[in-house]
């Protein structure tokens, strides 16, 4: 049942897995082309680029948010992490999206639930040092989503480097019938990356976060003008991080953008990866330079 | 390319993903049902069965044949198991099958292959401890046989009964569009349940493995005759395949036929499920008593 709210709005909002196989099997009846934006919700610019994308680019755009637990460790920050429904909603609403899938735990897990992906050998690295257990959750979630909505096409974005290589990797291991489109890094005007936890940062600690972007920005520049010694390169990322004020380094490091391996003396293409703490907030950032 | 012998046949043979990819999207445009039947070749009346009922049960029925290496164990008999390719091909054009899958392992296990399905909780019983990784090959390659046919219904055999259970969990667990139809066992006119592994037993091994379905057959009358004894029932079971000179039981127990667990005393519906080795052959079988 929907609220009196939610019936005065143009975009339809799916609470159960039922209602969301009635509609899918419809559309794809009609031969419609379906694609999906699977979203955690605390919607930004980043969110909404994928969403026009959609939106333009298949015939239905089926929006999701769920605020997976599985993806979160137990001492991460799933119980802070922002949850502005109305808000979302409305945003969605605004780029034309037609359909918000927006279930609740039990519904995507329900009692018995108990199968789930072992994610790809590259979920590994990285991410996978740090947060063990997250690629298995977001692989089994993702899995999910694209099941429920038959999605032609996923929307993601590219500020999730690692999850996109894995995502991508698990639809090719496990013929998932969807094409994985990768939309481009959406910032603010002075560089930081958007991300649902920007919230989370003091303006001191956004001024410090803005590292994240710069040292970016100076890796590439260097390694366009030449620089191919990975070890002095990645020494500098670091060193201009620490120097800004962040309080850890998950990693800084240049990596093949196939493989995320180590790229010693630096080829090109080659992806610099940032994942560091401001305060309590983890944020990351990336960049291929091709 | 097909060999000048397969360009004669009624039934088309696809043997890679790309090439099935394509003919499934073409169907599926056409607003055609496909239903599936995974085998791994070697195939009998039971397997027919199956094909049969895709047949005419849907539009376009595509069986595969995979000799899937995943399933079975160092020590089990994966090079051994009967490979009758053109004696399988002819059998499933004589039931009016259109579409034959039958990729190599590399096609189906490309290099950097890496993701899997952690089988649902149920696959831990009976089969799962006899046979730790077994279930997760299952889960694993039926997932990949449905995402590439994009199967409206798959057709299993009531035979392989907790497999049945544990890909109707995963398909829930994981949102897979796909609907299970069980279909039931078939058996020699004696009694034997049919299986691609019958061929390895002797005369005389033939004449033990009958004790399976003769064991059913006893415990199913007790059953309905009021017995409601569990432990004396199983009891009686496993007496009765020690006394035909079946090798070594791995399980024969009752349970509830949804949940697998243990049916003691004995509520109807129950499930009653032996397997066996006679010789070096390892069979199974069971009967649901409603």
């Amino acid at each position: 049942m929907n609220t009196y709210w939610e019936d005065e709005l143009a975009i339809e909002i799916i609470k159960t897995c039922d209602e969301l196989e009635r509609l899918v099997s419809g559309l794809k009846s009609d031969g419609k082309t379906i694609g999906v934006v699977p979203t955690m919700g605390a919607l930004h610019e980043g969110h909404l680029s994928l969403a026009r994308a959609a939106v333009s680019q298949t015939d239905i755009a089926i929006a999701t948010i769920f605020l997976n637990p599985t993806q979160f460790a137990p001492n991460e920050d799933l119980t802070t992490y922002p949850e502005p429904i109305e808000a979302d909603i409305a945003k969605l609403e605004d780029v034309g999206v037609p359909y918000l899938f927006a279930p609740s735990n039990d519904e995507m897990y329900p009692p018995g639930f108990s199968t789930s992906v072992v994610p790809p050998k590259i979920s590994k690295r990285l991410e996978g040092e740090f947060r063990p257990t997250h690629f298995a959750g977001v692989a089994t979630v993702v899995l999910k989503l694209l099941n429920l909505t038959q999605a032609d096409i996923g929307f993601f974005g590219q500020k999730d480097f690692q999850q996109v290589m894995v995502i991508k990797r698990m639809i090719a291991d496990l013929n998932v019938p969807t094409e994985i489109r990768v939309c481009p890094i959406v910032r603010e005007s002075d560089g930081l990356a958007l991300s649902s936890r920007n919230v989370y940062l003091s303006k001191k600690e956004r001024e410090i976060a803005l590292s994240l972007s710069r040292t970016l920005d100076h890796v590439e520049k260097q390694i366009r003008s030449g620089l191919r010694d990975g070890f002095e390169a990645i020494t500098e990322m670091r060193q201009m991080l620490i120097d800004a004020g962040v309080d850890s380094i998950d990693y800084a490091i240049l990596a093949h953008p196939n493989t995320l391996e180590t790229n010693d003396p630096i080829e090109l293409p080659v992806v610099a990866l940032i994942a560091a703490f401001v305060g309590k907030t983890r944020l990351i950032d990336n960049r291929v330079i091709n």
